[in-house]
């Protein structure tokens, strides 16, 4: 876990803000939920692997009688640090359903914790920055979502970002097309989210070592033989369906063919505008989705920036009642490393050196003086070493100076540039 | 702890924005921490008695045998929840101190948690909101701090702050002129820190029980006894040496009045005036202040808004060298309460209630060119209850609509106005 001094604590939040911003004028809400979350509901299934990673919270008052007859890490946590904000969202949909719009676009901007051994770009506390649309079963919400998000990298200075989309419906359709059977779909799943890593011929040795229908892996390897599957191929019908075999779910194709249409019209965009490019193998790890499902990209970097899916399954969980539900996460820790702010925001931040004996209320009311003009205002003991102090303020910002003495006012204070 | 849902938790942002903008225009900078420190660091005897109320955080990776060894929760636990923003401060001071300027004014607005029984207006998870200058002993240090803090209470409309002052030295140096044994201070010090709940007969009826040296609790129920002292007398040196036995350090006295005319002058009043009021009993429960501590209170409400002091003692425990040190804490969940924010910030919130059957591209299409105006655009399918709909979007803040259908273009947008 990490501490953040002024300069980096100051650009997290001007992005933070600019996110935050851009999510508002896109209609989203934000809610924030407390950092711990009940045991059990962490534990539920809904967290994948990360569930394993979830700090456990001591319950208060404990003996040792209690340590004795623990069985398990969860006999003495009641609570845990949440370790993504899907989960505490499901919660507080859950808790607060009838308070809020029907269709709800919320904007979660918070801490999560993984118990994760540190290395480098990985952290134990880092930001998400998450938009989730509760209550809309059709692509309208992805659409909003995508735009946004779009928007965001826009507003960053991160301009020709692009996604990569594929939907659980076409990619289940595809298994069962090939011959997987219903019951390999999740281990083949599994196998299929690491192509980025081990290739085409990785996943198949894979599938072929774990004894998965050999005829269906077969035609997996011949489907990669065909030309262009594995490119992210211009959007469009055409182009989607030249990606996948034979009966793709037709739904599932006429929500991308629109969501294509809809992120390049708002975009004023070509039509055939490369901003959404179909990838038939788009896994994403968690079990949940159920339709659509997205990755954040942007030329300047061979990592994602974010991404989300749709999950319409998961917040029934809590409810007993379904809710359709989509959702997109925002990479803030990348995001942080790649953003170029603009510098010198405009705030007028000037130094008064002093020195030792000026009476503190003189001090204070020239000080008061320019406060209440708008600047940001820092008193200071005249240094002995004059402009290495000077170099210091201008490195944190300071854009002007004045000496005060003990004859100094308001009116005669005389201020020189730093730069 | 709470849910924040989305009027509450942008209630609670935008007057943390006000509070943060005020104090970095007072030249101070905000840094961040993690939630999780070291056990062993937050059971250092630094954060009194909510040391006890530190929620643990479970070892990665224990067995049943681990759970059996245990003698004690901090066997389990190596990481805990911070219960204040102090403690944090000073790890985090000793690790950067190369990196800080020689006097550093720190910001933290952060959650704190403690294992409380939840009752009305406790929470286990709450904002706390500091400012602390490290590497100042001059009064230089709280004229800065107080002075910073009545403007961010004038800047959340609560004018007429006003700051109960007493001094650690002043309180100990009477201690020992009642006739106190050095060995008592610490035990009187709680007993007068209960003045407020059990008055000046409790007082004393409590140190007779506890069997303190009983002439100086003879001495202390004379002293009560004297005009004024329990007044909150206007300040000045005149008042605070009338407010003390004979023989009161003649530093502290200084700094006090130092610091009165400071504030006064800062905030253009009669030096005269009550802004300052002298409290000699004023103790603020924490062992670890050694000079100047401060209550912030309003009018408005029988308790105080914030307080702090100074703890020159405390950085050094980390660090091996002597740092002083002196803070100031807003009680931000009471000034939530209590702050009345102008409403209608100016944001332009318009509502689109679409047909169901508009096709995607065209909605994104008419919300992205609202959005690129600035405006919060909230996309809605048109209601079977309009006016319900419509009284439900003003209450949430938006305020224009317009209704679309498939025809609906940008130009033919027809605006009416919500109220």
């Amino acid at each position: 876990m990490r501490d953040f001094l002024p300069a980096e604590k100051a650009r997290r939040e001007a992005i933070l803000a600019i996110i935050r911003g851009v999510y508002r004028r896109h209609g989203f809400d934000e809610i924030e939920t407390p950092v711990a979350e009940d045991s059990d509901r962490l534990h539920a299934g809904l967290g994948g692997d990360n569930e394993k990673l979830a700090f456990g919270i001591l319950k208060r008052g404990l003996t040792t009688d209690d340590f004795r007859a623990a069985q398990s890490a969860l006999d003495l946590a009641d609570l845990g640090l949440r370790f993504d904000l899907t989960v505490p969202l499901a919660r507080f949909y859950a808790s607060h359903r009838a308070e809020l719009p029907a269709v709800f676009r919320s904007i979660q901007i918070a801490p999560v914790w993984r118990a994760e051994r540190p290395q480098k770009g990985r952290y134990r506390q880092f930001v998400q920055c998450d938009i989730d649309i509760l209550g809309e079963p059709s692509v309208r919400a992805e659409a909003e979502l995508l735009t946004a998000s779009l928007d965001a990298l826009d507003a960053l200075g991160l301009r020709d970002g692009f996604l990569r989309v594929g939907d659980r419906r076409l990619l289940i359709g595809m298994l069962r097309s090939l011959g997987f059977a219903e019951s390999e779909f999740d281990g083949v799943l599994i196998t299929v989210d690491k192509l980025d890593k081990v290739g085409q011929s990785g996943v198949v040795a894979e599938l072929r070592e774990r004894g998965v229908t050999p005829a269906a892996v077969d035609a997996l390897e011949g489907f990669f033989r065909r030309p262009m599957t594995m490119e992210f191929l211009p959007f469009g019908e055409a182009a989607i369906r030249r990606a996948l075999p034979e009966g793709a779910d037709e739904q599932a194709l006429a929500d991308l063919v629109a969501l294509g249409e809809a992120v390049s019209a708002a975009r004023n965009l070509d039509p055939g505008a490369a901003v959404l490019q179909f990838d038939p193998f788009l896994v994403r790890g968690m079990g949940y989705y159920t339709g659509p499902i997205f990755e954040l990209a942007h030329p300047s970097v061979p990592y994602s920036l974010g991404g989300g899916g749709r999950y319409d399954g998961m917040i029934g969980r809590f409810l007993g009642a379904d809710v359709p539900a989509t959702g997109f996460s925002l990479g803030f820790e990348r995001l942080v490393d790649l953003v170029e702010l603009p510098t010198g925001e405009g705030a007028d931040a000037v130094a008064l050196l002093h020195d030792a004996d000026v009476p503190l209320a003189q001090l204070l009311t020239l000080k008061a003086g320019l406060v209440s003009t708008g600047a940001r205002v820092r008193l200071q003991v005249k240094p002995k070493n004059t402009k290495a102090a000077l170099d210091a303020l201008a490195s944190e910002g300071f854009t002007r100076f004045a000496f005060v003495d003990g004859a100094t006012t308001s009116a005669s204070l005389s201020f020189r540039t730093l730069d």
